[in-house]
């Protein structure tokens, strides 16, 4: 029986696993497919040092320590949030950029938390531990929840460090990540918009690239800059053709686990609707920025990010109905089964997948930034009333400070946008849960979605952050004797949102306790050579820098600086191929030959924008920003053919910023 | 018991119902309406006149015969697939615009059709006939169609005219519609995009307005331009502050006399399922301009007219989302109920819907324009078996001219465009159906969706006018041994396609039986105040010039040439505020108070686009071309607090003419 399984996974090898593919745990690198590979021993010291260089944007994106006095280099578009909410309509920096000429030109960004990864540990006993046989899913959810918070809770007090414990292989193992973490973060340098994102929606998710998509904060700590031990040194001369490198970061969400059942699940009934959704808060948002300049900033950070996740579901969603795809999962899942001795798991995903499917159109929240606000005001007030074991995650004592610095968030809001916004998700409320739906009716008070929205904004106090602070600070029994026609909706909807809530919580629930059976499993066949799917947690994955094939046309692995000028004039200078002044002025200061952006094979999906490329001996080459289009299948498998990660060379970085930018200084601290 | 109902009416008129409403049949005008509201008597020699004298467009819109010698005006947005089929990579009529300096410059359109109607005859108890008590839905519907397709022959072999049937009170009435076709229409004159949608998607639905959106053709007759007996003058001081005005043109559809049931069905079905897909094609048309500026041409026409819908269903489902109008129509409703001595046409009604909602993702058709041909040859040779009274409504000998004028059109069509669009198309089939299912396994056979659609598109042939008119030629017997991949595919889904239109078929038959029981109830009730929902055939609607207000702002009914560039200034002469060239060179000739635009309170609706605005003389003072935001619930009711109807001036028509287009011999043939 054993014998089957590995040919039918050789037979799946040849289609949808190749060498380089793996987001690897760093508690268990593979060592030994390093050595033999590519002859590269990756020692303690090496793994720990390249670990703790690297940080995790908490808003969403990876990034690492590049100097002694805290400088950390991420991508443009994971700062864009926090360049968006320093911009204003007279100094729009997210779209112009910024350069602090000394360190009290440093600016604080308003809610930004960094995460550095300092410890892993096994918690998986202590865990299961908490569920018992014969446990109902509701039960066994809960118990289950109360003892990662307990561990949490320990942790903290223990340490004092951010403490997180992480779903493994789908609920197959527990393990406790510590994080220091900074919260005084400040913007150093950032390009402008047209060179990050150069080539705009269209270039995106493509190659040749020419973007120098990168941005400089700097963490303080006590009001000065921080003093980091473990910082990455740079390489210029590296990242070329057939060289091995290592990406350090975090990528988001993998789904690499999931059994057919739950593919076809995400291919028929999840994934259309959330491309349906994407493609409408496109156009709503596209709608908006029609209003002039000023709307057009206000929407633009959130109207990429939109065009981004949908360019890349459309992406996904082609990789699961390619047939042949599903076709071999199929016949890799029934050999698994035929090992099993215990078919049940297979039987419980796919029953669990039935329920989604009921409970996926069941509304019970708005997308919406200052509904939001108020159902998390609403939920704390309750929330709070128990212990903190026992509270929704978010709730808990070791999540109060990140859940405050967003709901006390200085950070702008806009009256005439979050109207647009929630008159559109009142809008999708009906058309979710029906016209005729008595929490509809409720919902809407006898006016239509606009209307309905127009008086909600107008009335509500929660854009003064004073607002929210009185609320959070009254409680339970402000909160529910609050008048705030937003609070009074978020409380209509908190039992819908419960319920809803606690269904999920049980599928996940279900889901963990099958697919920890199925790990087992795969343990059994193929030993350690299985890596956990994404959890937006540090991971290490690997690769080459090498080109690829495509229609016919050899694309190499590496553009230069110089080819940014000639792309712009390929595409007539026009709309998003225009360079910034700045570089014009500089071009014939710019070594044209510099390396610009490269690809390489390793394995990364979303989340690792920002993840630092390194090279054999730890020192900086690049930093992802970008998968191509072929590799948009990650999420599901890992391809070496023509899916590559892109990443702007840290040579581009150096020279933009001495010719480009007169930003010497910066340079000068950089690696040191 | 009347008194109730009349009662109510009341109630309901003050909410929904307003003095100009109504899209009058022309042999049933509202003649003591007009007497009495507005001292005007429609006599028939003036009714016959407006008549004759509009030209509907068979791709949809409407128009008016203004010159003896043929002239015909349009709007630019009726008249843009012409264009563009017109147009190529170097010239671009589209949107650079296009002036014939003589009669042999006049360009044909490659599949135009213009219909003059002529006679209108009432033939419902013929119709009626064919459907006897106690018949099945199945065997009514064909006996049905037979018997109308039996009229429209009879009439069409007597008279050699165009001959619809039309079904009118959602079945309640049959006329029979005559009309003389033209097919030899010519380009004589359009405008530049730049001032014909001046503001483009933003501006569209919006008031003021400052839009040249115009286009005159020419219709021939055995090569030379058709001598018209009925057309137009112009009264270019008309169309001021509180004139009454006439509208006669050819409104595409309304659901006014939708039951309740009927209405939650759009509500919360089909409306909400048109806007994603609307959504989706929007995306991907400009994912596809994207390309280059060739490819934002190819694909302008397409684009703006999904952006003009999504615009216009948003609208339309906002004014179903407000609870007020469903609650004034469920109490209409119920007292309609009460009246009627029989409740099972509302039950069938309700009934229907239900069936409906099953049928809706039940895909069985590809919305390709290539695999559009590829499905009409499929079906015309298995329908050319049959006597043509019992074929699809398209397929019969009445209707042979103008499927083959589409069928054999040697308009352009584009691979790259073509492909991106079967893309996209396979992929919904995929998501509607369900990637197992076994229908969708063969249309994919083993490929992905982009895959599938690039080697089809790759190996048809039916981009060649010459091998459609061979495969139809060929009948049947051609069509079933075809190898073209496409004919391949298409009968792949023959069958499927079949049974879900037969479904639809016999729901409309059951729906027409029982909307014709409620209307004769509704004629008992309000007499011949009645008018039918709108069909796509020539109606009258009247109102007055007026402004309206706005946010506490007051709206000018008209708005002024000089206006335009204020307007362009205030938006900072940027992307579609931008005035052309030739309207720049002719700022100081321009009279600048000329009245450009104009609203009135006309009931109309999509279809009505072209249509000329006619004063009491029966003179032509403007040409409607949008309908304001407001009025975008026309769909289910008329309104006149704010819904207006927006048209070009006649004056403003004249002017541009001769001060900005140098067309003094195509002016002067103006109303001559």
């Amino acid at each position: 029986m054993r014998k089957l399984l590995s040919c039918c996974c050789l037979l799946w090898l040849s289609n949808f696993v190749y060498a380089d593919e793996g987001m690897w745990l760093f508690n268990a690198l593979p060592k030994e497919k390093l050595l033999t590979t590519y002859q590269f021993e990756a020692t303690d010291d090496w793994a720990r040092h390249v670990m703790l260089s690297s940080v995790r944007f908490n808003s969403g994106g990876s990034a690492s320590f590049i100097s002694s006095n805290g400088l950390v280099l991420t991508n443009h578009h994971v700062a864009a949030e926090t360049l968006y909410k320093l911009s204003t309509e007279t100094n729009n920096i997210a779209s112009e950029g910024y350069l602090a000429k000394s360190p009290d030109d440093e600016l604080p960004a308003p809610d930004l938390e960094l995460n550095q990864l300092v410890s892993i540990e096994d918690v998986t006993e202590r865990i299961n531990a908490s569920v018992t046989p014969g446990m109902s899913a509701a039960d066994a959810s809960k118990s289950r929840q109360a003892a990662m918070a307990k561990v949490e809770q320990e942790s903290k007090e223990a340490t004092g460090l951010r403490s997180d414990v992480v779903t493994l292989y789908g609920g197959g193992r527990y393990h406790l990540y510590r994080y220091k973490q900074y919260t005084d973060v400040r913007l150093v340098w950032a390009p402008e918009a047209k060179t990050a994102f150069f080539g705009g929606d269209a270039d995106n998710f493509e190659y040749p690239r020419y973007c120098l998509d990168v941005t400089i904060f700097r963490v303080y700590e006590n009001g000065k800059p921080a003093e980091v031990e473990h910082y990455l040194k740079v390489n210029p001369g590296g990242a070329m053709y057939g060289d091995l490198v290592f990406v350090s970061g975090n990528p988001g969400r993998t789904q690499r686990i999931l059994t057919t059942a739950a593919l076809e699940y995400q291919r028929d009934s999840r994934m259309p609707r959330v491309l349906d959704l994407l493609r409408r808060k496109e156009i709503l948002m596209q709608q908006y920025a029609l209003g002039g300049p000023e709307q057009a900033r206000r929407g633009q950070d959130e109207l990429f990010g939109i065009q981004n996740s949908r360019k890349a579901y459309t992406g996904m969603l082609a990789g699961l109905q390619d047939p042949t795809f599903l076709h071999t999962q199929r016949e890799l899942e029934r050999q698994l089964r035929i090992e099993a001795s215990d078919n049940s798991p297979w039987e419980i995903i796919s029953n669990v997948q039935q329920q989604r499917v009921q409970l996926i159109d069941r509304a019970s929240t708005l997308r919406s930034h200052v509904y939001s606000i108020a159902e998390d005001l609403v939920l704390m007030g309750a929330e709070d009333q128990k212990p903190s074991t026992e509270r929704l995650r978010e709730f808990r004592d070791s999540n109060r400070e990140s859940l405050e610095q967003e709901l006390f968030s200085p950070a702008p809001m806009y009256d005439d946008l979050e109207r647009v916004q929630l008159a559109d998700e009142l809008a999708r409320f009906v058309e979710l849960r029906g016209g005729n739906d008595t929490l509809v009716a409720r919902v809407l008070a006898g006016q239509g979605p606009r209307e309905r929205a127009a008086s909600l904004i107008k009335d509500t106090t929660l854009f003064e952050v004073a607002a929210r602070k009185k609320l959070a600070a009254g409680g339970a029994s402000m909160i529910a004797s609050s008048t705030d026609p937003l609070i009074v909706l978020a409380r209509m909807l908190e039992t819908e949102y419960r319920e809803v809530r606690e269904l999920t919580e049980q599928l996940d629930e279900q889901e963990r306790q099958a697919y920890a059976k199925i790990t087992e499993l795969k343990f059994q066949a193929q030993g350690d050579s299985v890596y956990p799917d994404a959890t937006f947690t540090l991971r290490l994955a690997f690769g080459v820098v090498k080109g690829y094939e495509e229609d016919g046309t050899s694309i190499p692995s590496n553009t230069t600086m110089g080819g940014a000028f000639d792309h712009e004039t390929a595409h007539g200078q026009e709309k998003d191929w225009t360079l910034p002044t700045s570089w014009h002025k500089a071009k014939n200061a710019i070594d044209s030959t510099t390396p610009f952006n490269f690809v390489c094979t390793a394995d990364i999906i979303g989340g690792n924008s920002g993840s630092p490329v390194v090279d054999r001996e730890g020192n900086l080459v690049g930093i992802i920003f970008d998968g191509n289009i072929q590799s948009l299948t990650a999420d599901f498998y890992h391809s070496e053919v023509q899916g590559r990660a892109v990443a702007v060379h840290i040579a581009a970085v150096l020279e933009a910023l001495d010719q480009v930018y007169g930003a010497k200084s910066l340079k000068e601290q950089i690696g040191k």
